[in-house]
């Protein structure tokens, strides 16, 4: 698609989910430094949201996480988002944060906390039904720290168990994302460590259970982009949670560490029919700005995905194939660096021009004045947090 | 199984298969030291693997590696074995030493090399008709060194192409063990390189396909026996190759590098019903001495296998158990850490007197005089080595 | 020293010191568990770690951290340590927690923060002359999340001359250990990311200044007993925060994830004369108990220590040499594996036993009822934590 | 330096040392792919080394490897290099081919190994005094595959010794490159295994000792830039030997596998005042060609640094700074990025055709019918090698 037209068109179409719990405060075990203005309500999380849509045109989905986002009538949250041209996007659980959870949820040796965790999963469902939600997002802190504390098959057992009645539970259009996480908090065993455990308990359960990448989930060195490969080429990939890193989980903004691989990444993508409004793949953001303004942060990754999506578009498929065919390692090669080295950053201006956008998201949500607005008025109460 | 009578008898049936190549030089890509009397051709090798059998009573088999230890008398070959003893065990394919493989084998661009490696796959099964071998171990070098050089989809649609084909060669009592490895000889991607392909591919393949875990072949910090458990959970831990490492795949002597983490591998095996006389798991040992005396190497690695699995079976599971429905986490961690603070030795010298062996394998090997007798006579002729 | 005896006599001398946070709460970025019984204040951590060094005879002093430990009076701490036959050890000091520390604390691009945190060590200082502590103990946090975001270069020039200040106001038979942490809680640059850093700034900040190992502060793969080894050739090891990891900087029990590597950890102490009367590098633990009950887990962990350590002494070194000298790879690694596979409980029970304490410290703490009696008795107020 | 006109003149002072030994074959140890044209001989090497050259203007010295390039008379190998426009550039030492390096060489425990060991480094001192050469660049493969094989600060000191005696040798202008290697071959300890250790031997050196970066030898995660950073701020930063990897040593071409990372070192090196011609920091690539066509792969690994470097200096260093001052963690990154972003190969073109070469160096090389010509006249002899 080396069509200037064709990839401002697909451009246009593009979407990234923003989490709302990115707007809240976040940190490292050792410190969460807290930030001015941040929202100390669902409501004004999506307010934040819808700011960061406004300037990029291409965010207008959020992510909740329960029960950090837990509202009595998701029906006015869902309007309150669409007055401001969002939707409600999938819905997170939460099953890592009670006292009841310290040795795991769905995993956990002890059935009545089971239960508890698997109750909290169909609840989520509930507001699904609520919010309109598509997606059911699925995130395990089960593990173990130490060699012997729990029997490792026998969690699989229940994982699967638990697993198997939220999936009966979805309704029509629903689905059910499955994340996988190499460690932490749990430190020796986690219950979904890899993409393989993901795919496995995904097959038993159905066409309905996919998948989600989080490209800060992986062991150092890992192929992230053949994975996605594999997973688009199994009809298993579900989404992306989007961020990036260094060493472990560090959750900095997408694009941040790696720009290279993160190219790499969407052109698998593009390359496997992932891309685009005929597939269900779902893009989202999942980072934290531990010590960056929070708005522009999320903006600035935004524009991250577009701009490596963009290269993505770029790249000459056919002339690669013919390289790769004729085995020309070094001409392959460069056709791909043509597209990762060409400066998209014109061609995405002119793409927000097309929609009625400021070419430059950042300088303009600068200007708008709305840090300065929250910084004034979101005084008292408590800021959102992991724990909020 | 805290009997000791009981793991006494569980010990005496344990099998290592070693691998024809490993009494061969081998090296790095900087140097391959040579050693002295090292053999010359597959008889050699089998000879020297019998007198690992002579001192361990646990290595009654041995891995053939084709075209390394082509002969035209398979049955020739076999009966020599079996005068010493010995059975021969698994045929491994090698699809990376020709000209051809240069960009891959079964995963290659152009369909004439695939077909070559399909062949020699086929061929591989049919040395398997006239040995009688159980298992074709498959590993592929396939794999890119360059973003773009190849496209990462069609070569796994290659892959599962080619390994149908196979598959559908397979007898009665056949078994294809698909091998992963996370990197080298390729530098950017591998076709097989984490265990979730190789667990997909054979999944379609059907129930003769099982995955082999090399422990040597997994990105930095992975958790192998999580690994094991969830294969044998899955029904598809066809067996492992043995070796360790400290950084990549540096194939030292089994239990060198970190024997608590093979005695936790080994007590999922016995967990999962991986070990004893109805299972049908492969103990292999796959290593390179590049610098130490091979047959004194492989002896060591036999009862490094064995020490870690007299500890594995020495866990006092109903302790286990109970301690971890508890969710006493010390405790649970205590059991297992009681097992292996353990000195098995003196538990295996017993092993080997009721079997009529020396209680000192290393030591009844150093008396025998067969290094001397080799070195003396194994001269002139091409020793055996990776390209040979 | 292969004398039962001499290492007998050794392991008596053997003091580990634990940390004050250790006994308080700890957990991940996404929740801390709380425990009952968890001390609150300075004076309770202490009698906790009374405990620990009444049941295990090696754990005879207590570091503090700065401001969470903070005082008015350090002499009547340091009486309620004595009369609790514990002395006041290694002063830590935080400069990780305060707002003003979001950009980095010494090497912050503000003077005035700077300032702030140089003040902070100089207060340190001044706690060890009321304390009688030897060792200021100084990690750092400080680093960088996204490159560019501060100057690599101009924050070493901050750190040297912060470090030199303090150094200066040291007073004879002060030292200051310097620590270095591989990344977290900074993701993209860390001010003191390896040993040679931490060496480099040592050496020219004089005598005083020596190099602290915490276990769990390397990348994948690093073999820590060469760092030991190397820093005792230069005289420049300070010591030693013991913990273990799979991952990152778990913070596990130490032993827990690889007790071979502790071994070798040891081993290189004991063979650079880091160990004994003689030596004066310090043994301290620094460990998060997330999820195990915290006391027993620490007298574990000294355990965990004496017995690596019990192993190390053990080792036959006449016959090491001898073998390392001949070139012979197989009998070197025998000599060493034959102290790591002993079973080395009977003689710290010995040990135990010879210096009047119970030969089973975690048994003997079990029915001392201390963990019943903190239950009950602490109650109301506000548990001790990384944050409190 | 955002003005591109001085970014085109410093651009045009760049200069990379190409190896001759990147010219011959290599490959892993389960192959080496041979190629046409392959040099035979040193000359033949520096044939090719002159056409990398010729079409990038970037490419005026070529290191030597002995004794791979071992020649009688090196006053005409520098007159045959000269004619084409060359000069001879490091001198690289080999002591790990040799049968009698099994075990080591410099740190060898037998000592008549390391006589032997020493003899060639000074020998390499000999051969720079007849080329010219001003460096004479160390690396060495010395290490220990087991634990217990040989006593680690032994191997330190004889380290030490051995580096004294030819430090004492070099004459004036003359300097040692020390290089480390985290692993490989050795896989337990390496005897120079890190920054630090090659730092304080050249400390203690002296000054014409400096340590050398290979891009490829650090542990997942380390932050490169940061020991380049450092180094140039101890004055002890002597080269670089560039290549990449995703995984291990994996030599491929630099700024292949991670472009942002080479990037930010060449802001580091441009930053502490490494580049231009005061400095004398040398760049040197250091790679294998084990399936890409060598000529053109080193082609486009000198364009790859000039574009890391192009993108480095035009960083708008005032912006930054004052990003950075005021604590601008978004700005100081967007300023670093909005240079990276950049599409640099205009510029370069430019820079080439004020050189009066061809903007595409490897269409006019592809042109040049060199790689025809030497295919069909390099046929016979024995193409050149690692083992050659």
């Amino acid at each position: 698609m080396t069509d200037p037209a064709a990839v401002k068109a697909a451009l246009k179409t593009q979407a990234v989910e923003t989490p709302s719990w990115a707007y809240g405060n976040s940190g490292t075990r050792f410190k969460v430094f807290a930030q001015q203005g941040v929202p100390r309500d669902p409501r004004e999380k999506l307010d934040d949201a819808a700011k960061v849509h406004e300037f990029t045109g291409a965010a207008p989905t959020v992510a909740l996480h329960i029960p950090w986002d837990k509202v009595d009538d998701y029906a006015a949250l869902a309007e309150h988002a669409e007055e401001r041209g969002l939707k409600l996007g999938a819905i997170n659980s939460n099953t890592f944060q009670d006292d009841d959870y310290k040795l795991g949820s769905i995993c956990h040796p002890d059935a009545a906390v089971r239960r508890k965790a698997v109750d909290h999963l169909l609840e989520c469902v509930d507001i699904m039904d609520a919010t309109g939600s598509r997606d059911l997002k699925l995130w395990f802190a089960d593990g173990t720290n130490y060699p012997g504390q729990d029997d490792v098959r026998a969690r699989q057992d229940r994982l699967a168990e638990g697993l198997a009645e939220v999936y009966e539970r979805l309704g029509d259009g629903q689905r059910m994302l499955l994340e996988y996480k190499f460690f932490e908090p749990a430190f020796y065993t986690t219950d979904v460590p890899d993409w393989g455990t993901a795919y496995a308990h995904c097959l038993k359960l159905g066409p309905k259970a996919r998948v989600v990448v989080d490209t800060g989930h992986h062991a150092p060195g890992t192929n992230i982009e053949f994975i996605v490969a594999t997973l688009l080429r199994e009809g298993k990939l579900g989404g992306f949670d989007f961020n990036s890193r260094f060493y472990a989980d560090d959750d900095l903004m997408v694009g941040a560490a790696d720009p290279f691989q993160l190219f790499r990444i969407m052109y698998e993508v593009v390359r496997g029919g992932g891309f685009g409004v005929e597939s269900d793949v779902a893009f989202m953001l999942d980072q934290c700005h531990n010590i960056e303004a929070k708005i522009p942060a999320i903006i600035r990754s935004v524009m991250n995905v577009q701009e490596a999506t963009a290269k993505a578009l770029l790249v000459d498929r056919e002339a690669l194939a013919e390289a790769q065919r004729s085995g020309d390692v070094l001409g392959a090669n460069a056709v791909l660096m043509d597209a990762y080295n060409t400066d998209v950053r014109p061609l995405l201006r002119e793409v927000r021009e097309d929609m009625g956008l400021d070419p430059e998201p950042l300088a303009a949500y600068a200007r708008s004045g709305w840090a300065e607005k929250i910084a004034a008025e979101r005084v008292g109460g408590q800021q959102a947090g992991w724990g909020a």
